[in-house]
Formats: C-alpha cells, structure tokens, sequence
C-alpha cells in the first residue's frame, strides 16, 4: 500500500488488457500482438475495428457481414435526429457529441444491456455512428442537408463524402483509413482509462463511451491536435517567412518554459511509431496539394524542439496537417481522432465488461483535521 | 515501478485531496476536517456545498450570496428545456440526467472555461440545476407541468416541492436535507475518480460531471440504492410473512454465493458512519407513517447479513427506504444521489484544475505478441 500517490498514477499499473500493448523505449505498438507497422497502410479500420471488438482479424465472410453491421449502424435514431439541429447551433464539436452519443442511447435497443452479445452490437453501432454524426454536425451548423450514406464505401471513405458532400479521392481515402487505424486503441491513455472507470460500475457502454468522449474533448489528450492546427495557423498568419517565424516563436516559447502542443508523451521515451507514418502522409498530401508551407513549418519546429528539448513529435503533431490537407475543418480534429477511438473504447468496454472489478483508488487527505463545527449564528 | 496491477486500484493511492478523509478502520468520513457525526442534522446541504467548492463554512452574508447564486442556477436554458420532453419520454433516469447535464453546457455562458472564477459560477449551477432536472424529467414523463421553484426554500425542500407537487412537511425536508449532507462527498469514489480522471485533460466542468453521472449509473455504485429497494419490494410481493421471506431468501442467495446489494465498502472494514444515521431516519419515517414493514425488513436483513458474513450495511441500504418514506420513486434514487455528490464532483474538478496533472496509469498487456499479419486475402 502507497502512502504518496503517484501523481496522476504515471508508471501505476491500472488494469490488464489484451488489446493494445505499448513498448515506450523502442517506440512500438502493437494490436492484439500486431506491430502498428504491420498495419498501417495493410489493414483497414474495418479489420482493426473488428480484431479490437471481436479478438481476431476477419475473413472475407466475417469482414462482410460486420461492414454489414456498420452499414446499418449509420442510421440516426429518432432522438438523435430532432435534437442534432439545437445542438448543432449551440454547442461546440466534442460537447455536441458527448451530448449526442448519450442522447443516442434511446435509440439503441441494446442500450441497458451489458450481456456480451448485446456489447458486440452495440460497439459496432457507435463505430459505424460516429462518423455519421461528426458530418451530420458539420451539416447541420452549415444550414445544409447531410449527404447521403454510401453503403458500399469504407467507414474514412464514406466519412469524406458525407462530410464534403463529395465523392473523395481514392488515395484520399485511404490515407484517412490509414489515420483510423492508427488512432484506434492505444492502452490506458486518460479517455480510455475513463471508459473502464465508468464501465467498472457495471454501468452501460453509452456512459462509458460519453465519459471517453468528455475526457478526449481536453487539449491535453485529443483536443491536442487541433491545438497543434491553430498554433501552425496564428505563426502562419503573423506574416513574414513561415519558417522563421516557426524558429523564432518557438525558441521563445521554449525559453519561457511553455510547452509545445504536439511533443512529448508519458509513456513513449523515442519516437512514437504512429509519428512516422503521419509525417509521410503529411509530406505525400503537402506535395499533391501543391502548398506544402504547413508541413515545412511542422519539419521545422519538429528540428527546433528536438535540438533544444529532445522530445519527439506525438501522434497528434502531424495528424493535424495530414487532417487539413483532407479538407476537415480544424475544429472537426478531435471528433475525427474519437471516430478512431471509438473501435478502442467500446473493445475496452467489452474487455472490462468480462472480467470486472470496481475501479476505485485511495486517495491521500492533506487538508485540515479535527475541527469542530459552529453553527452559523455562531460564525 | 509496479508490474502486476493492482486490481481495481484498490489501495492504490491515486490523487491528493483536501475536500474528504476517510478513516476506514475506524468508521470515520469528514469533509475539510469536520466529522460528518458533527455534520449530519447540524448542517445543511447549502453550507455544505459552499464548504466544499469554496473552502469554508460560509458566514450568514456568504451563505445569502451562495443562495442567491443557487436560486438563479434553477433556471433551464433553451437547449434543454427544448430537448427535455423526447429525453424523458425515451431515456430511463440517469441516461436521461447524462443527457441533460451535456446538453446543458449549452445554456452555460461558462462552460469552456477552466477559471477559478468559471469554475466556482458552474459548480453553484450545476449543484442548483441538479434538482430541478430531476423533477423537470418525472413533470415530464409523467404527462404534467413543473411546479415553480420557491426561491425562499432549501435546496431539499425546493425539490421535494418540484417533485411532488406539494409544499413538503418540514421534518421530511430537513431529512432529505441531511440524505443530501451525508452524500455529499466520499474521496476518491468511482464516479468522481472518473470526474478527476476527464477534468485532468484540462476538459471543462460540464464533461467531468457527465462522466461521473454515467459512472455512478452503475450497479456497483449509486445505482445500489434502486436495487435495494426492488429487492425489498421483490420480497414482500412473493407474500407470507415479509421477516421470514427476508431471511430465508438472504440465507438461500449467501448460500450460493451471492451479493447482497447495500452490504460491503471497498474501504470501510467496520460500519460506514452515514448508515448508523440513515437508519436512525428511517426508523423515524417509518414510524411517522404508520407502515414500518420496509424498515422491520431492512433490518433483519442487516442481521442476517452480519451474522452470516460480517459485512456492515452501506450508504446505500438505508438511503433506499428513507427515500422510499419520502414519497421519492424508486427509480430517481441513484438521480437523488447525484443531486448531492454533484457538490461533490464539481468541488473535485475544481480541486483537480488548480493543481492539475494528467491522469494517464498503465496498464499490464495479457494478450498475444509478434504475430504476423497476414492479408485478408490469405485468410
């Protein structure tokens, strides 16, 4: 038993998975046993949702019939659908869709139900709805219709045209399925944690997934990538050479002692391997596009931070050009990084499900003790 | 470094608090160092609330304030008042209340902001809202208007008056009043620990207490109030003398291994000091009432119980008939609960924010390593 906490439980072993492991001095991850770079650009969303949910990779017969699954889950609900315009006008990205998929729950028949089969389903439904929901969003605060579904596309293709009204480009397409891949799970990170916390109760994975989606919304976890955008943007905007302005903002932070969005992570001590597989596709669609400023920059303050930090960029550094070279609005950044972790959240939910204890830590009292209480006439 | 987890964290010292201590060896809780012996019938719910988010009992001039402050926290914002009618007609309570409270960001002119001052305005709103969300939702279900709030009663009074309809007697009021006390905070519990755990991203208020609401959702946590007293009712509809159904059902479910819901505290290895004063109020109500079988039940279970396996009733067992005495219906119990821990939950983000790390532990991987991806093709 610790006296001291370990604060904000760095290096405590919370729960055991089977998921997702970390190796943070060599920089690895792997899926159920997976190396991510076995993955990326090898496996789809679809593949990994369903190893994450289901516990193996798919064959052609189960790949069909969860993609089927999906299909279907893209439905919106009766509730969901009359309240997305009022939450569309008054609440900002992460808050609408915690406000949403909780609202989603009427709509799903499963939704008290914690019984394996019923967890299967309904994981594969927020999969499938979350996506649906971010366009539908984006439609509904734009004053326009939302288009249309396309059965036969992939959940990252099938998001790109219902958010850009759009059929996307192939390549496109597949880079967004790659970032959904890379996203999907990633051990005990803080939204995760709180799934497994709120799922531990025996509470249903709608409260889970809401929790998660609460704790994603902070920008020291998923709402760093849209951070990492407007820092890229307000540098950019401030005139002169782009990459002198990089150098010298952030050497001058850096000097302030202010940290850098985008760098560092508690558990990766070297390059986090999702990093790698960002940055290319970053350069790839900096250089199709035709202006590649952005990427430049980040090359360039990725060089400045690691000369005088030695920290390395995390997965939401160059997720943030990669997602505005794919035309997504910067404020959609989170909401597209919770339609990846979604697979990872509801797979931990079955997970805890399964196997289940009350999550539910000491804490350590240093207030004041031993006082007597006065009355209020008396204070 | 720890490789084996603790399994749930149980005596693992997860964060520093100055709001609660428990003593567990000893049957003690106290908040900011008073006794909730000295507390309970003492205080009421409004200085408790301020002593919690604020620091200090307040003085009859900070108490008016804090009142002020929470008579104008009743009020419903357009987003939820607009959504409340589907919400209640299609999510069962607490999914309900985990939409509203998410929805209700939206009508808070606060609810990005992290603040001290931000944070202090949204702890009294929502602490005030709570209630009346409650009683807006069972108006709602039930087909009828929401009484007017009255600015002049306390936070228990107002909400018996909302629910019901009727100005409520004011001995039922004081006691739901001292219900609100004695949950009004419990260190590092599970739906707060999941507050913790989302508002240490830097996300704000309003998603921290969603995740706690959705957390205390759960069997295991506040949802034990309802299942107590389905129990109780389940007991006395299978007819013959309610005292020996109690016995030979608890026998026969001990026996085979079972739980008893309402029994047992991850911390408290004696009585939990909140019981000893539930089942003084019960007694009380009970008798005022003129039927005393809940009560007679509830203890004889307790002695059944103890006898067989030395386990203490806990907070839960005797807040059930205490507000099944106060005409509160059985499904709004785990909703009356939240009513109270929300001055808990919000003091608790406030405390997280002003000295905030990032909760992010480990986790121990189970699963496979190093295998090969093989394409779907090949399958």
């Amino acid at each position: 038993m610790a006296d001291k906490p370990a604060r904000g439980l760095a290096d405590v072993v919370a729960a055991s998975t089977a998921l997702s492991d970390i190796d943070g001095r060599a920089g690895r991850l792997s899926y159920r046993g997976y190396d991510i770079n076995e993955l990326a650009g090898r496996a789809t969303f679809e593949e990994i949702a369903c190893l994450l949910q289901r516990g193996e990779a798919p064959d052609q017969a189960g790949l069909d019939s969860y993609r089927t699954e999906l299909a279907a889950g893209r439905a919106t609900g009766p509730l969901v659908a009359a309240d997305l315009p009022g939450v569309a006008r008054s609440q900002p990205p992460m808050a609408a869709l915690r406000s949403l998929v909780s609202l989603a729950s009427a709509d799903d028949p499963d939704a008290e139900s914690n019984e394996p089969a019923a967890n299967l389903r309904k994981a594969a439904r927020l999969t499938a709805h979350q996506p649906v929901l971010i366009a539908a969003y984006h439609a509904a605060r734009s004053g326009q219709d939302l288009t249309p579904p396309d059965p036969g596309l992939s959940v990252a293709a099938n998001f790109l045209l219902q958010l850009s009204g759009r059929r996307p480009d192939p390549r496109a397409a597949e880079i967004l399925d790659t970032c959904l891949v890379l996203h999907a799970d990633h051990t005990m990170n803080a939204s995760t944690f709180a799934a497994r916390v709120c799922a531990a109760t025996l509470s249903d994975m709608h409260s889970a997934v809401v929790a998660a989606l609460g704790t994603l919304k902070g920008p020291l976890h998923g709402g760093a990538n849209e951070q990492v955008m407007l820092g890229l943007e307000s540098i950019r905007a401030s005139g002169g050479d782009p990459l002198e302005a990089v150098s010298k903002q952030v050497t001058a932070r850096l000097a302030d002692g202010e940290k850098i969005m985008g760098f560092g992570h508690r558990v990766y001590k070297t390059e986090d391997p999702r990093a790698a597989h960002l940055r290319a596709m970053s350069a790839e669609l900096a250089q199709a596009g035709g202006d590649d400023t952005y990427y430049r920059m980040s090359r360039r303050m990725e060089e400045v931070v690691f000369s005088s930090k030695g920290l390395y960029p995390n997965v939401d550094f160059y997720a943030a050009t990669v997602y505005h070279y794919l035309g997504i609005p910067t404020d959609l950044f989170t909401p597209v990084f919770s339609a990846s972790r979604m697979a990872g959240w509801t797979a931990h939910v079955i997970e805890q499900h399964a196997d289940n204890r009350l999550i539910r830590p000491d804490s350590e009292y240093i207030g004041a003790s031993g006082r007597t209480w006065v009355p209020l006439e008396a204070r």
